[in-house]
């Protein structure tokens, strides 16, 4: 059975306000700055070289390879997101530069198939010798899921050929037998690219490669123990220096032994994708429950609100359970983008409202976070809370920026979200047989196929500041099937109506879906009223640095509070209990939101007359708090935020 | 005028059961296991070499100098208390075992007075090549200092002669004359050293030394630069690679121009201490400005409340105003030393209690927090909340630890420790002219010598614990003067009588001294009560991390909750406003503390479910909170620790 990831597309317009301005700045701003800074056109910007690396491994421009060893990948998730924007707005000069590029990289390919143009260029000799640190797969992966994208909504093969040519001789290198290199990558990203080609392609080669890949990580003696001494290299690997295993690359451990989040959470993200896809299209229930432990783990133990992961700036990683400060996290934007992807490949293996809330969470808050709302710049880290001067003065913050930035070296964050965002409506359904998942609420029309019959469906709303949702539908003739549509794990008090009339939803929702079976006819609306009341949200006990305070949450939106708008100290700002939380939509603010305000006290400062520490009874003065949605800080005059407020 | 730390040592005997546990520990562990150290005789520790270089540098053994350019200051630490604890505890063998080490330094000091065994042995023609990095002169500052205690101490010359021909020798090399080095050693030492050595023996040259390498500090063209230039050292300086001055080294600007405390903990106290040393020396009004707003920073922006200072683990150093985390702070046991060292200096300057207040306040909680109850374990890093998975598992808190640790290849702490509490009665009183000043309350006897007559005086009192205080006078004969006693800033409501009577304070006071003036009689008793509750301590509201929080202290002393009391998970006890906090003393309990107990509230991680986030009224059960003084902490069960605890 084809999965969502496999639909065509191409039959998803996001009308939706929200998304589709952000739809907008990735077309009108991220990918074309992308192109120019692919080609090294922008004044100031650190040089990319991308286009050049492949034009000089085509042979075709002479100089040097410049970059990271994964600069390819830069250039494979432009391709992906231009694919993506291409679905949604034609635009053909742009269409027509893509297929430049592909033709391009397909000039860089080697004869047997090999394309990476830091080997091609610079090391020739030194092809698959260090998996561990040097992204070949990790590249291989990313320009298979441009390939993928960029053939589904064109029609156009040929870089999914190009890759396809790829993935077969990594086939021919990597594998069990003895001819074979026993190995995988060091970032995982090509086992979940796999899938995607093997759905795309039927060709189950790719699968059995992405589950050999999945299968031998960890295995002992340990791959990336053997490499090394193949290549005669002594120097302790940095992370495992310092933690003895591989937990970096989530290769500490056969993967199905592995219960707790641990190492760079992207790469950790893009593993469990690939885990769940293939729990998916092999049924192996290990993989499946190894996935649902981990599931367990990130989201119930080491996940911020925001839908952050990554609670350190050593190795980008995860740290432990109910470790997660909020002023020195890592919480990496590609890293929520990662949950959003394994997410949406947990609800192919089952459908539980569990999976589609954290990935909602992740969309309205730590995803979009990392982008301003011109699309110029960006965040990789996500903090909760920022202390501007401390980011500034101390060391252990300095991964940590007050103000988002123009464009990084390490372009990793900006074009992992441009691909996102584009295709943001790939998210909204998923169908199994006669049954139409609605896991998120936006804007949009498309049309599906129930019982060979066409059914188009429209969605209207105002989410996520108003959760009044319509879905119409629209089918060719009268034809049964299931809608089931999600209750959202923090909505209470739900109703449901089908055609005006309020059905009783205890008895059809099941695992956070409402499950509506009938002849559906041509006009048919379901409608959903999710009341969606400002909430002070508190944290588990055991996250430390949470205590005493409360975050404000209106839907799946979570907010903040600027300094902006509070001034200077916002540690000092408490919020009493029996405090009224005020909204009120602001369609001029921050492209138009909804503000909460409510009244609170702040600690007058007077008092201390500049001593530290005194024996005194602190006085606070009454202000009117204003907070906004966490995902628009950051949008006005720099300075502190904080997610998390202190209630008295 | 002769200052306090000219006065001839040996006539302050402690009997204080508090300080003179310590003092036992110093002599009986400390400083017999520091030989040993220093002698590499103890299996499984990091190799010292320290003596081993004195003889190989002395021609009397082969072999190759080992371990780090500073390992000499370790021998001088160590004869430095080896002389203090002389003094209270005559020891044959010990001084017998001093001398000796006394004439392998000689033996190893060179033709022209040039003393370092590195450089000696190991980099011969490097020689005051780079002041910045290397630790010349704060070697020789150590031994400068060890020298004078010794001397005075007992009465024997020979160490004291032996630096009074290296201070000469760096006084030929280095000033404003063309033929000299117009250089100052990139960690502070020597400053302060000489004015010791100036008192000692009344030679103005070490004044004017130390008072040159004040002044030359920070000028411009830089030395740090020119030296480098000299040495065409390419290489960046780490720090500064990071912050663009060294300021690491305080040398960012002439000091007279620094205004905040800035780099390296230590070497800041040392460098004001020395400051302070020669504004009273040289009456110099600038100098004493720059004292004293660099003391209002450090003490009204950048102190812990235990005395610690420095908050970050990035160069061991300052980070900046009101930035004070309480977990990864760095508050290292000598940078608390040193800040003792600096408010005795400026008490030399004007008697005023605030500086007693810091001195004190590093005394009973920051200082000695960095040794265990037995002398045999030690804290580097002081921090004032410890969850130990965190210091496990978070690179940014690796230098946290949770537990004290036996010794440390950089000794620099333990031995610094046991010459502040082995000379802790030198920082009791000051006499000026006519008038005694008391600063500090713990059980000694002592004499005086006030207008030519001696007088005996006694202390007697349970302080820490209990704050009444009996000071009684025997002049040889009835002598008029003036006895100075502090009220400490912590304290209200103080009394106090003479003979019985009470004193009308108020007319007395002056800057937090009662100044009682008076023809004294033999048995003449002041006698102070000093009330002690329990205070609840909140602080300064630009201090982030302790927003809604309180610590407890009684007198001087700050309290912490520990895991074996209190259970885990400390951020989530709550304090009601209304509790009452309970005393009592437990003389069995950590050689006897007084604990604190209050009825208090833990939330209750039940409710959760073991989610992360939801909209729930936190639940509470009531517990008995407890707490023990902060410097006691981690001499029972490992496991958590806080300083501030959450209020409700």
């Amino acid at each position: 059975m084809k999965t969502t990831e496999t639909r065509k597309l191409g039959n998803i317009q996001i009308t939706d306000p929200f998304w589709r301005k952000r739809m907008k700045v990735i077309r009108d701003e991220v990918i074309p700055y992308q192109w120019e800074a692919l080609n090294d056109r922008i004044p100031d910007a650190p040089a990319s070289h991308a286009i050049e690396n492949f034009k000089i491994a085509a042979g075709e421009a002479s100089g040097e390879f410049f970059g990271f060893v994964f600069q390819d990948s830069d250039v494979a998730k432009w391709l992906e997101a231009v694919a993506y924007s291409l679905d949604s707005d034609p635009n053909p000069e742009l269409e027509n530069t893509a297929d430049q590029v592909i033709e391009l990289i397909e000039r860089a390919q080697q004869e047997n198939g090999y394309l990476n143009t830091y080997f091609t260029i610079k090391e020739p000799e030194g092809k698959w010798s260090n998996l561990r640190d040097r992204h070949e797969m990790y590249c291989a992966g990313h320009m298979i899921e441009a390939a993928v994208a960029y053939s589904q909504v064109t029609g156009k093969r040929k870089l999914l050929d190009v890759m396809c040519r790829f993935a077969d001789h990594i086939d021919s290198v990597f594998g069990k037998e003895e001819s074979k290199i026993p190995g995988y990558d060091g970032h995982q990203e090509i086992e979940l690219s796999l899938v995607k080609l093997y759905r795309e392609t039927g060709n189950e080669r790719y699968l059995k490669l992405s589950k050999y890949f999945i299968d031998e990580r960890g295995q002992l003696p340990h791959f990336f123990d053997e490499e090394k001494k193949r290549r005669s290299d002594e120097k302790p690997f940095w992370w495992n220096d310092e933690y003895g295993d591989y937990s970096y690359h989530q290769a500490h451990l056969p993967v199905r032994e592995q219960k707790e989040a641990i190492g760079h959470a992207v790469r950790a993200m893009y593993m469990y994708t690939a885990m769940a896809d293939l729990a998916k299209e092999t049924g192996d229930e290990t993989l499946k429950q190894a996935c649902e432990t981990l599931w367990e783990n990130v989201t119930q133990k080491q996940m911020y609100i925001t839908g952050g992961v990554g609670s350190q700036d050593f190795g980008e990683a995860f740290s432990f359970d109910y470790d997660l400060p909020n002023d020195t996290c890592y919480t990496e934007t590609c890293a929520s983008i990662g949950l959003v992807f394994w997410a949406n490949r947990m609800l192919g293996i089952e459908k539980n409202g569990k999976y589609a809330d954290v990935m909602e969470r992740a969309l309205y808050n730590g995803t979009i976070s990392g982008m301003d709302l011109d699309g110029k710049k960006f965040f990789y880290v996500n903090p909760l809370e920022v202390w501007p001067k401390a980011t500034e003065k101390r060391k252990d913050k300095e991964h940590v920026k007050p103000v988002r930035q123009k464009w990084y070296s390490c372009a990793c964050c900006p074009p992992n979200l441009a691909r996102l965002i584009a295709s943001i409506g790939h998210y909204i359904y998923s169908v199994d047989q006669n049954e139409v998942f609605v896991h998120l609420y936006m804007g949009n029309k498309t049309e599906l196929e129930m019982d060979g019959q066409k059914v188009q469906v429209m969605q209207e709303t105002s989410y996520p500041w108003d959760g009044h949702v319509k879905i119409t539908l629209s089918p060719e003739k009268a034809t049964e099937f299931t809608m089931a549509v999600r209750i959202p794990g923090w909505c209470q008090g739900a109703t449901l109506k089908v055609n005006g009339k309020i059905m009783e939803l205890t008895h059809l929702i099941k695992n956070g879906y409402a499950y509506i079976t009938r002849l559906w006819e041509k006009g048919d609306a379901i409608e959903l009223l999710l009341p969606m009341p400002v909430e002070r949200i508190r944290a588990n006990p055991n996250i430390r640095g949470n205590a005493g305070k409360v975050a404000l949450q209106k839907g799946p939106v979570v907010y903040c509070l600027e300094e902006v708008d509070n001034g200077a100290n916002l540690s000092s700002i408490y919020l009493p209990k029996e405090s009224e939380l005020e909204e009120t939509y602001d369609e001029k603010l921050l492209d138009g939101i909804c503000v909460i305000t409510a009244r609170a006290e702040k600690v007058d400062e007077a008092l201390w007359n500049g001593e530290l520490y005194k024996p005194i009874e602190p006085k606070a003065k009454p202000i009117t708090m204003k907070a906004i949605p966490y995902y628009a800080w950051c949008n006005r005059q720099p300075g502190e935020m904080i997610v998390w407020i202190s209630e008295i």
